[in-house]
């Protein structure tokens, strides 16, 4: 015993023994009947730009659903569930026409409501039955160059959103929109929760480490200087202010947005002009383990959106060897790494963290009103209602 | 709360909300143990053509079972559990020779019947204690130019079966066995529950909707008439009778029918000629997620079965580009987009699914009965027991 | 019913209605919190060669644990948990300097004992908060080539043993160390648990039948006669002795060691020389389902390991097509194909096997051991304890 003691020396803090980790699901977890999964159907979300529902139907899969986005030849947009209500075949390889999409196995067609009009295989094309059949079917609405579903309740369905910064647009500016996640830091679906990215709008800090020290200048010079950093509850959501001070003594004040429940507000980091901010990005949940994000913005050229994809050591991310991933991380390497689903419960938050914090909150909070049969923060039942106004926008100031 | 009410409009019958989608195992599943996997067990099947069983171990998977068939140097095909008796090196890596196959590890010999021979590391090649010994095996019986195996209790062993379309041959014709899943429309192996498709043969009205506008005349221009069908059950399997008037007035009558457990009796819908049923196909289910199907067929040359394979836009289905699977959607497209298993409590059958009910609720019977300690329909135990003998048949008829 | 029995032939001991396998978990399965997981864990284990643990962080999975082993700039090694104890961000994209590995995300600095020495993006670098923080860790030691890990409780952690066989070198010789898995006669990752090869250390009967009568004279003409062979527990291990008796009237005697808990102290096989055991391997458990082997041996000239590594047919494991994997099957093929885990149950353990059977006991003595409270065999907590000899070599004799 003596000789084993006299082995021992002080090793503190090790891996072993310690707790399995958690993550926190009702933040998180977003299929059908969780309690976030409630929230975000609760709110309209891209699903496609306006080209993707088109006479080819498509694949696509939304907070853990898989659905059928497909356009009729009348021009209707159209989600599905994809299993025919007849036997279950995939709408992915129906038909469409003027009135809706057929089913390849036994011709069944349904309109963009999911009605049934048609069933040649039953007597008198189904004259009776069909009107007891009923496709599951979900609202869509284009705008803004996208196509925006809804996915919840049908009595609890809100006004799809207009916003002020894409609704008014400066000389020479045209609205374009992109479904490669610029924004991301990597390919077009990233392959974790979408709460890990939506949580990094708040966090201003990591700017001038991960995009600075560690991977070089990403954006422009002044965004590799530390920040100081306040975050308020503003309308339906979270408003991040990082103010820098340049070298020149003037000021840098940059204004971030995070709204309910996933949009990014967050102008440009490469600073082109100073002003509000250019564009929105919303954070598609496509399930727990992955998300995608749709931006639409004012650019000047078809294009400039898909220019703004970030670059490390000068390369666009999949063009990085695994050796060039590890030495010039980006938002996807630090975002993927902390898991499918982060480890909350291994965390040690800090100071700097206290947006990510309040943002916790704000979702937490809308999740219990929603779990207590309230509409939560955001949404307007007001086909009237004005376009919404954000704060953010990079701004330059001569003085404090 | 009158805003609310304001924005809402009538959505009916959405996807929100809706019940998980579920299954009937009973009918679907087919491992050991499970009502379906019981009753299965009672039939022979098919598990290779007579060339897969050789001096080259093979792996087999049949009914969720991984299986080796192999055969001696005798000429005897062998089908044992993979794992050796001893220490479970796998018979796949055993080497055949005139008694058995021999384990690589330690050298344990196995006859057909899983019986013991040698133990060369053991004294006296294990004398005593390998006749306690046995190697987990199945009984296997060649015919037509397949390798049958019975997978079921001992004592319960049915006659393996003779068919009297595959005993009396036409002049210049001769027998020819397929192991590519002809009539499946895709790759040997297809990824969806076995049922999906035996189901399919009781359906005769999806033939002028998915092999005919939908992917233009896959067949015979007869075939894409819409049918009048009926059905009944004939001793042990499901009759199915589809009357198409022809516009030269004549009666094209076209007899399938689905034989207990996995029978598929169709005739060629490419009617090259009129006449009883030219081929059977056995429906292999490879486990819960995967079927196969094994042809034999009275043909004029070799090759003819081969000839068979449908085509969608004049390809062969591996042939095929995505697009194109959308555009020309076969069997495969249909049945696998079912599901690995298919939603059974989405479906709404209407009068066209009156075949599949029916087939349901034969099998269901048998399952029943083979639960209840009874022999299912169509099994016999007299092994001077005639050919079974088959209605099925393209026919053309002057008149009523 | 007569009808039946007629049809009954004396099927006995088919596969039907088998019992489902089993493993023993206790000895089989590694993960912490398990009986041999916590057994394992009080006992040093390598995890890389020394140029494995270098600047650029490189991913090790041990015992079921994803880990992070890198170098500092001061050269020392460290062994860290990936997840970043603030926000999770994985260590592989980490930089390291002088005093330990930076977080990409916010840059948090750790030492090689995780504690944590800087947190950039907070006040005074976190002056008070970083003290309450520590990266869960493991600790190091590097011995004859090789990265050493413990993954036990901190108070029972032992001295990292020193092997006579690898201290006393003979004339010309030198240490190399191999990560590839010598000895395992397939790639450096094995998909099997780890105690099938383990065990395979105490079968000395397998050499002339996997390894001569199916693929061959794999080593050398001696190695292909049936040997006799006595087991006995010494020390902390299994020593095995196999006697064959040469066609020249003298005694090849190979003495060969089960260290515990993962040691191969296995002579040559191909005999270059009599004489004690030239080198030693370490069976790392990576996971439940895969293992590797670390080997240092005492060589002449560097590269002597590597060409130690297996051939069957004159080639190569990852040169051989499938069916010579069938023809030709090695330890790779007889273990992998075990299964994923062995099945225990299902095994018919004979008087050849006694040696598998007291190396289990022995295993499971070890494991009672713990579950207890005590220390196992084989561990010390002496710095100066001598270095451990084994009795394992060829040995020559010319008589009995």
């Amino acid at each position: 015993m003596s000789a084993r003691q006299a082995g021992v020396d002080a090793d503190s803090g090790t891996a072993y023994g310690r707790p399995a980790p958690t993550h926190r699901a009702e933040l998180a977890e977003v299929g059908p009947g969780t309690p976030m999964g409630e929230l975000l159907r609760r709110y309209w979300h891209p699903i496609g730009v306006a080209a993707d529902a088109s006479e080819t139907p498509r694949k696509v899969r939304v907070l853990g659903e898989d659905l059928i986005l497909f356009r009729d030849k009348s021009g209707r947009p159209g989600l599905v569930y994809p299993h025919c209500a007849h036997r279950g075949s995939s709408l992915y390889y129906g038909r469409v026409d003027e009135r809706g999409i057929r089913c390849c196995y036994h011709g069944w067609l349904f309109d963009v409501q999911g009605r049934c009009l048609d069933q040649p295989c039953e007597p008198g094309n189904g004259a009776k039955f069909r009107e007891r059949v009923r496709q599951p079917w979900y609202p869509v609405a284009e705008r803004y160059g996208l196509v925006f579903a809804y996915l919840g309740p049908a009595d609890r369905k809100p006004v799809l959103p207009r916003y002020e910064c894409l609704e008014n647009l400066d000389e020479g500016e045209m609205l374009e929109a992109n479904a490669n996640s610029i924004g991301g830091g990597g390919p077009a679906v990233i392959p974790c929760n979408w709460l890990q990215h939506y949580e990094n709008i708040a966090d201003s800090f990591h700017v001038p480490i991960l995009h600075g020290a560690f991977s070089g200048t990403q954006f422009v010079d002044q965004m590799g200087l530390m920040p100081e950093v306040s975050w308020r509850v503003r309308d339906a959501g979270l408003e991040v202010t990082a103010v820098r001070r340049m070298p020149d003594g003037r000021t840098f004040r940059r204004v971030s947005e995070a709204g309910l429940p996933t949009l990014r507000v967050v102008p440009s980091p490469r600073v082109g002009q100073y002003g509000r901010v250019e564009s929105l990005g919303w954070v598609l949940p496509i399930d727990d383990h992955h998300f995608r994000i749709y931006v639409v913005g004012r650019v000047k050229q078809v294009g400039d959106l898909a220019r703004m994809r970030s670059r490390q050591n000068g390369k666009l991310w999949e063009e990085l060897t695994e050796e060039e991933h590890q030495q010039f991380p980006g938002d996807y390497e630090a975002m993927v790494s902390q898991g499918s689903i982060a480890r909350h419960s291994e965390e040690h938050l800090a100071t700097s963290d206290r947006g990510i914090v309040m943002l916790r909150r704000l979702l937490q909070q809308q999740v219990e009103t929603v779990a207590a049969g309230g509409d939560p923060a955001g949404v307007s039942f007001d086909p009237e209602a004005k376009p919404i106004e954000f704060t953010a926008g990079n701004y330059l100031e001569d003085q404090d």
